[in-house]
C-alpha cells in the first residue's frame, strides 16, 4: 500500500508545500522517521525536529512558519494531529482487521445466525440462538454464550467470554480475556456464618461504539429483565472491574484497574482514573473527574468537580491537605513546643499575681 | 416453565391472599413488574409500590397490613426476601446449568475419568490422570491440567484454567478466566542483579462450596506437598490475586481486586472489602473486617475488628483522623497564629518584668 | 525419578555426613518431611527440628556444629537455601515442562514456522507468518498472533494470548490468560463529548528471562515501529497493567495488581510493590523500591530511594507523618486547648496593664 504526498494531502484536505509526488508507505514520528514515512507536527516543543527529519512529508498547521531551510515535503491542514490520527485509522483499516471466512475447527449453535463479511476464527465457539449482525470478526477462543445479540462492525478479540443473553451493540471493540456476564457477587449470609448464593438472572447490555480492555470483567444484573449497562461510546480500560446492576453513562472513560461497585450508576462524560474504587448504590454526577486510587464512598450530586484521595474530596483541597500531612511530625513538634511555652507564661503569670 | 400462585405458596410454605389460579412465569421488582411476574416487598420503602403493581402476585412478610386497597394477590411468608431468593433459584436451577453431554470437538487425556451428567462444552481440555466426579459442568475452552481433582456438582465457566495437581471440592463455581495453581512469585536474587525463579512445586485447593469470581488468580504453593488452601464456603469476587502458600479461612468473603501476599493466613468469616491489600506472612483474626482499599501490613490478632487506610487502623479512628486531615491547612494556619501570639506574649512578659 | 544422598551430593559439591547410600524422592519441608525426602536447614530458627526430622537427608552449612544427636544423613554446602533452589529446579526440569509433540485438533497459519522439541497442544492457534524457536512449549487455548516471533526454550501456558507482531526472547515464562499487545487506551476527544479510538500500530517486545503473571495485560505501542518494552530479566507477578508505550529496565520485579501508565519509563532493578500505581510519561531510576499501594505522580531522579503514599515520598517520612496521622484528632484538642489559654492569657495580661 503506497499513496502520493498529493494522495494524501487530498484525503486530509490538505495543502502541499513541496514534491506532491513523493511515495508515502508508512507513518512515523517526526524524531525518527525514514524514507517513506509521513510524520506530524503539533507539539512546538518538536519543531526542531523539521528541521532535519527523514520523513519524506509532514503534517503541519496551515499558519506554520518555518524558521530555517525546510527540505522535506509539507501537508499544511487545520488540526495536524487529528490529520494524522486519521491516517493511522485509515492504514489501520486497510491493514488490519481484514481477517474474514471460517477457520476450522469452529463450533456454533443450534438456531443461530451470523450476518455478512464475518470472520470465526478457529475454537472460537457460538451457543444456541444468537443473533450477529455484519462485519463482526470473532477471533479464535471466543466464547458467546446462548442468546447472545451482537450488532454489525463489533470486534471480539481472542478469548473474550460473553456469558448467556449478553446484548452488545455496533461498533464495539471487546479485548482479550474479557469477560461480559458473569454473576454478580451477590450472597445471603445464613445463621450458620456461611453464604448462599443469590442467583444471579439479569443481563449486560453494551451499547454501540464501546471498547472493553483486556481481562476487564462486567458482571450481569442480578434480576430477570435488568441489565448492567454500558453505555453509548464508554471506554473501559484493561483489568476494570463493574459489579452487577451498574450503570455507565454516555462517553465515560475508566482507566485500568479501577472498579465500580454493585448498582452504582455513573455519569456522562466522567474521566475516571485508574485504580479509582466506587462504593455501591452511588450516583455520580456528569464530567465529574476522579483522581487516581481515589475512593469514593458517597454520591457526587453536582456536575463539574475534580477529587480525589480516600474518602474523595476536592483535588485541590486534597493537595493542600496532604503538604501538611507531609509535615505532620513537625507540626506536632511546634505544638508541643507552644504546650511548654504556655505552661510557662502561665507560670509566670501565676507568679506575677502572686508578686 | 409456569407455575399457579399457590403452587409457589406451596413452596414457600407461605399464605395466599387472593387468587392463587393467577399464572406466574417470571419474576420482577415490585416497581416494574408485569402480569405473570411474582416480585416481593420486604423494604418499607416500597410500600408505595404494592398499591399500583402490575406483577400478578407480591411476596409480602406474613404481619403486612395494607393501608390502601391492593390488587394484586399476595403470599405471606415469614422472610419475603429469603423467600425470594430461594424462588430466584429454584428458576435458575430449572433454566441454566442443564447443560449435558459432550459437545465435539473436545480433548481428554489418558488415565482420566468423568463422573454421570457432565457437560464437556466444545474446545474443553481434560488432560492425563484427572478424575472428575458427578454433574460438573465443564464450559467450553476450560483447561484441566494433569492430576486434577474435582468433586461433583462443581461448574467450570468458559476458559477456566487449573493447572496440574489442583484440587476442587464439590459445589463449587469457578467464573471465567479465573487461573488457579499458576505459578508462585518467588525468585533468588543473584549477585549480578538479575533474579532466578524458584521452582514452585505445590498446589492449590479449593474446598467445598467455594466460589471464583472471573479473571482472579490463585497461586500455587511453593513446596511440595504444601498447598494454597481456600477454605470451605469461601467467596471471591473478580480480579482478585491470591499468592502462593495462602490460606483463607471458612466463609470469608472477598470483594473485587483485593490481594492477598504470599504465606498469609486469612480467619474464618473475614469481610474484605474491594481493593485491600495484604502483606505476606500475616496472621489474620477471625471476624475481621477489612474497609475497601486498606492495607494490612501487620497481623489482626484481636477477632472482631473493623480496620480500614493504610496502614489499617481502627475505622472510626480512621475517619475521625481523616476529617482532621482534610482541614489541615487551617490547623496549620491556627498554629501559626498562636505561635506569633506566644511570641507577643513572652515579648510584653518580658517588657513588664523589665519595666 | 530416584537419586541416592551421594549422588545429590555430587551434584550440589557437597559433603556427606552419614549414609550416602539412602535414597530420596522427593523434596519436603524440614518440620515435616517424610523418609525418602530430603529438606534443608538455613534459617537458626529452624534448627530445633534438625533433630527431630524424618527427612532421609538434610542441606545444611558448611560449617553447621549439631548440638544434639542427628540421625538423618547432612549434606554439607556453602549455601543451603540455593542448594535446595537448585534441587527444586532441576526436579522441576526433570518432571515437568516436559511436554512435547503436537496435540490434535490444533491451528497453524499459512508461512510459520516451528522448532524442535515443540510442545504444540490442543486447541492452540499459531497465525500466518510465526517463526517459533526450539523447545516452546504452547499449552492448550493459547493464542499466537500474525507475525509473532518466540525465541528458544520459552513457555506459553494454557490461554496465553500474544496480539499479532509482537516479539518474545528465549527462556520466558507467560502465565495463563495473561495478555501482550492489546490497544493502548488512547482516544482522541470529538467536539461532541465523544471519543475516537486512536488505532494502535505498535508492538510489543520481551526480551530474554522475562516472566508475566496469570492475567497480566501490556498493550502494545501506539506508533508503527514503536514498542512497549520489558527488558531481560523482568519479572511481573499477576493482574498487572503495562500501558501502551511503556519500557521496564532490567531486572525489575513488580508484584501483583501494580499499574503502570502510559509512556513511564521504569529503571533497571527497581522493586515495585503490589498494587503500586505510576502515573504516565514519567521516568523512575534505577534501584528505586516501591512500597504497596503508592502512588507515584512525578518523576524519580534520584537512584535508590524507597518510598511511599499518595504521592509517595520517603518511606520513614511517610511512616512518621503517619503516626501523627492517627493521633490527628488529639492534635486538634491540644491545638484548641492552647488557643483558649491564650485568650485566657491575653486578656490577663490585657488586665493587668489597665490595672
Amino acid at each position: 500500500m503506497q499513496f502520493t504526498v498529493s494522495q494524501i494531502a487530498g484525503m486530509l484536505r490538505g495543502e502541499v508545500r513541496g514534491n506532491g509526488d513523493e511515495k508515502i508507505s508508512m507513518l512515523g514520528k517526526i524524531q525518527d522517521a525514514k524514507k517513506g514515512q509521513i510524520a506530524f507536527l503539533a507539539n512546538p516543543k518538536y519543531e526542531q525536529y523539521i528541521y532535519s527529519t527523514q520523513a519524506s512529508a509532514v503534517i503541519v498547521k496551515r499558519n506554520f512558519e518555518a524558521r530555517k531551510e525546510i527540505t522535506t515535503t509539507l501537508i499544511l491542514v487545520d488540526d495536524p494531529y487529528s490529520s494524522f490520527t486519521l491516517l493511522l485509522e485509515e492504514y489501520h483499516r486497510a491493514v488490519s482487521f481484514q481477517k474474514t471466512g471460517i477457520e476450522e475447527p469452529c463450533f456454533i449453535g443450534s438456531n443461530s445466525t451470523v450476518g455478512e463479511g464475518i470472520y470465526r476464527g478457529a475454537f472460537s465457539y457460538i451457543g444456541n440462538n444468537v443473533k450477529i449482525g455484519n462485519n463482526v470478526k470473532i477471533y479464535p477462543h471466543v466464547f458467546v454464550g446462548d442468546n447472545v445479540v451482537i450488532g454489525n462492525d463489533t470486534i471480539l478479540h481472542a478469548n473474550v467470554k460473553l456469558y448467556a443473553d449478553t446484548k452488545i451493540g455496533n461498533h464495539c471493540v471487546l479485548h482479550s480475556g474479557s469477560v461480559i456476564g458473569s454473576d454478580g457477587f451477590g450472597f445471603a449470609p445464613q445463621e450458620d456464618g456461611s453464604y448462599k448464593a443469590i442467583p444471579q438472572l439479569g443481563n449486560v447490555v453494551l451499547e454501540d461504539h464501546v471498547v472493553i480492555g483486556s481481562n476487564t470483567v462486567i458482571d450481569c444484573a442480578t434480576l430477570f429483565g435488568d441489565s448492567t449497562i454500558i453505555r453509548k461510546g464508554v471506554k473501559l480500560d484493561n483489568l476494570i472491574q463493574i459489579a452487577h446492576n451498574v450503570e455507565i453513562g454516555k462517553n465515560t472513560v475508566i482507566a485500568a484497574q479501577a472498579g465500580i461497585s454493585g448498582s452504582s450508576k455513573i455519569g456522562e462524560n466522567n474521566i475516571i482514573a485508574g485504580q479509582v474504587g466506587i462504593a455501591g448504590h452511588l450516583v455520580i454526577a456528569n464530567h465529574t473527574g476522579i483522581g487516581a486510587q481515589a475512593g469514593i464512598s458517597k454520591s457526587i450530586k453536582e456536575e463539574g468537580q475534580k477529587i480525589i484521595g480516600y474518602p474523595a474530596f476536592d483535588v485541590k483541597e486534597y493537595f493542600k491537605s496532604y503538604a501538611v500531612f507531609k509535615r505532620l511530625p513537625d507540626l506536632n513538634d511546634r505544638l508541643r513546643e507552644l504546650e511548654k511555652k504556655i505552661v510557662q507564661l502561665e507560670k509566670e503569670q501565676q507568679a506575677d499575681k502572686i508578686s
